[in-house]
C-alpha cells in the first residue's frame, strides 16, 4: 500500500512527539511492505515566526493532496499576545475547516497501570471505555453572525447547524457505536436549544437505520455530571462542536492518563488529522521527556480511519499495552516500580515491540 | 424583621423539601423575633396538572411582591412527553427571566463526613470550596433568533448579551470573591467566541475596582477539566449562562454530596429564590425519603442574600454541620456508623441544633 503523510509538528514539543510518530509509521510500512511517503510543512506558532501566518497557504494545499495529515500540537506563551487572528489556535481551527474534518473521535480508556495518576477512585474508573464523537466544523465555532453591535454595547455568536452537517456526525457515531458495544448516547439541551431538538429528531431517524445500537438521549449538564460519577457507563456520545470541546476535555482527565489519548479528526472520504490531545507543553519542549504515546496511539487511528489498516492499528496499540505492562514510563507517567525512560527510549520501546 | 416568603413546592419531592424549608424559617422567625409570613403557588407540572400551564400568573405575581421565593423542584417523566412550551422547566426558566433574577450562586463545599461517597480520591476532593456565579438570564437560553429555517434544513440559536448583563454579572461575582478567598476565575471561550472575547474585556476593566480579588481567565475546556483533577483551585467561576449550566453540575457531584447542595438566583435589590441543586426525584417522592440539607441551606442562603441576616444564616448552616457530625443522616447519605433517619426526622435535628 501506497501512502502520503503529511506531518505538522506545531510548536512546543509537537515536533518530538511527531518524529515519534514517523518512526513508528516507518516501522509498520517496513515490516508490512507498506510505502509511506513523508513531507514536513509549518502550522500554528512556527508558522507564524517563519511564514507570518498560523496556516500557511503551501500546508493547506500539501494538506488537500495527502492520505493523511500528523499534526504534534500548537501554542504556547510566546504567541498569546498577538491578535485573533495571527493566534496559533487560528491554523488548528482552519485546517479542520478547509479541510471539511467534519468528525474528532476521542476515545477514552482507563490502562490499569495508570489509575493510580486517576483523580478518581479506582473503583468509580476501572473499566472506562468510551469515545467522544464531536461535530467539529459547525456550530458556535463557525457560525455567522459572530460581531459586537450598537458600539459593543452588544455582542452575538450563532449556533448554526445544517441539517445535513447533523446527519453525517450522527452516522459517523452510529458507525463507530457498531464496532464498538452498540451503545450510544446523544447528548444536547433539548429542554433550551432548538438545534438541540432538530438533533435529537435527526438522531431519532437515523436510529432506524442501526437497529442493533440501543440510543439514549442525555442532557449535557447531565452528561457533564455521569461522565465524573459513572464513566463506564459510556460506550459512545455524540455531541456538538462546543458541548463536546467541553466534554472532552472533561473526560480526558478521569484516566490520569491525558499524555496517552490520542484524537482524530476525520472527514467520509477517509482523509483525517490525527494528533494527540496533549498541548505544545512548552515547559519541558526540546528536552526530550515529552510522552510519544498518544501521537503513537494517534498513529494507529490514522492506520485504522484513513489506511483502513486494522491489524496493523492493532499491532501498534498492542505494542503500547505491553510497553506499560512491562513498565517503561516517561516522568509524566510515574508507573510504580516502572523504568522512567526518555520520550525517545520509549518510542523505541514500542518500535521493539512491533 | 417582616418578611414575605413564597413558596413554590413544585413536583416530586418538592412539597417534602419545601416543608422542612418552611419550618426552619419559622423556627429562625421565633427565636429572633422576626415575622416571615407565608403563601404558596404552583410552578412546573404540578401547575400544568392544576392550572394548564407549567407557570400560572399568580404565581408571577406573588414572587413580584415577594422578598424571597423558595422553590423545591421541577419535573417528572408524567410531564417529559408534553410539547416543549409546556414542559415544568419552562415554569423555572419563565421564573428566573420574569424576575429578573440574572445571577445564579452555586457554592459546592466538600464535607468531611460525606467524602467517601465522592468519585474523587479523598486527597484530591479534600478542602474543595468553591463558588460558581452563573449568569442567569441571557446567552443562548434567550437569544433569538432561535428557529428552524428553509424548512427544516437549517436551524440556528443566538448566543447574545448586552455589555450590561455581563458587567452586572461580573460585579456580582467579584462581590462574592471579596467575600470568600479573594480569587476569581473568569471561564470564557475567547480563543473561539466573540462574546468571550468582550467577557474578557469587561473583566479586565472592573477588576481596577476591586484590587484586593486576584482575578484569571480559564478557557472552558480547561476549567471541565481542572474541576475534577483539582476542584480545590477555585475559589469564586464566574460564566456565561451555558457554561454555567455544564460547568455547575459538573461541580455537584465532586464532593459526593449533591443532597446537600443549594443554589441562590437573584437580582440586584435583593430579591432571589432558593432551590436545592437536587431534582424532583420521583421514585422517592412521598415515602418521607428526601434529604431536606439542600432546601435547609438554600434557606440560608435566603437569609443572608435577600434578608441580610448573616447571623441568623450562619446559625442555620452550623445547625447541619452539627447534625452531619452527630452522624444523622438520610438514605442518600450513608454516613459510615450513621444514625438513618427520615427527611422530617433530620429537618427535626437541625431545627434542634438551632
Ligand atoms: C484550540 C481550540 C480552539 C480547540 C477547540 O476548542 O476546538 C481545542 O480546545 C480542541 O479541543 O482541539
Ligand atoms: C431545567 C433546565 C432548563 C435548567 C437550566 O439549564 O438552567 C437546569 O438544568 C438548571 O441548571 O437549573
Amino acid at each position: 500500500m501506497k501512502k502520503h503523510i503529511v506531518l505538522l509538528p506545531g510548536d512546543g514539543i509537537g515536533p518530538e512527539v511527531a518524529r515519534a510518530a514517523k518512526r513508528v509509521l516507518e516501522a509498520i510500512a517496513e515490516q508490512h511492505q507498506h510505502t509511506f511517503t513523508f513531507e514536513t510543512h509549518n502550522i500554528g506558532g512556527s508558522a507564524i515566526d517563519q511564514d507570518g501566518t498560523p496556516l500557511p497557504e503551501d500546508t493547506i494545499e500539501a494538506c488537500h493532496k495527502a492520505d493523511a495529515v500528523f499534526l504534534g500540537a500548537v501554542g504556547g506563551p510566546k504567541w498569546d499576545d498577538l491578535p485573533g487572528h495571527m493566534r496559533p489556535e487560528k491554523g488548528l481551527l482552519g485546517i479542520r475547516k478547509q479541510l471539511g474534518l467534519f468528525a474528532n473521535l476521542r476515545p477514552v480508556k482507563a490502562f490499569q497501570q495508570l489509575l493510580h495518576a486517576s483523580p478518581l477512585k479506582t473503583e468509580v474508573v476501572t473499566g472506562s471505555d468510551l469515545l467522544i464523537v464531536r461535530e467539529l466544523t459547525g456550530g458556535l465555532y463557525f457560525g455567522e453572525p459572530s460581531e459586537r453591535r450598537n458600539n459593543d454595547a452588544e455582542v452575538v455568536d450563532t449556533l448554526a447547524y445544517s441539517r445535513h452537517e447533523i446527519e453525517r456526525i450522527v452516522e459517523q457515531a452510529f458507525q463507530s457505536a457498531r464496532l464498538r458495544r452498540n451503545h450510544l448516547t446523544s447528548v444536547d439541551k433539548a429542554n433550551v436549544l432548538e438545534s438541540s431538538r432538530m438533533w435529537r429528531e435527526i438522531v431519532e431517524e437515523k436510529k432506524q437505520e442501526y437497529p442493533e445500537v440501543t440510543v439514549e438521549h442525555m442532557l449535557v449538564d447531565a452528561a457533564a455530571m455521569k461522565l465524573v460519577t459513572n464513566p463506564s457507563y459510556f460506550d459512545v456520545i455524540v455531541t456538538e462542536n462546543m458541548f463536546g470541546d467541553i466534554l472532552s476535555d472533561e473526560a480526558s482527565v478521569l484516566t490520569g492518563s491525558l499524555g496517552m489519548l490520542p484524537s482524530a479528526s476525520i472527514r467520509k472520504d477517509g482523509l483525517g488529522l490525527y494528533e494527540p490531545v496533549h498541548g505544545s507543553a512548552p515547559d519541558i519542549a526540546g528536552q526530550n521527556k515529552a510522552n510519544p504515546l498518544a501521537s503513537i496511539l494517534s498513529v494507529a487511528m490514522m492506520l485504522k480511519h484513513s489506511f483502513k489498516l486494522e491489524e496493523e492499528a492493532e499491532q501498534v496499540e498492542k505494542a503500547v499495552q505491553d510497553v506499560l505492562a512491562a513498565r517503561y514510563h516517561t516522568a509524566d507517567l510515574n508507573i510504580s516500580g516502572g523504568i522512567p525512560v526518555s520520550g525517545s527510549e520509549l518510542a523505541n520501546k514500542v518500535i521493539e515491540q512491533l
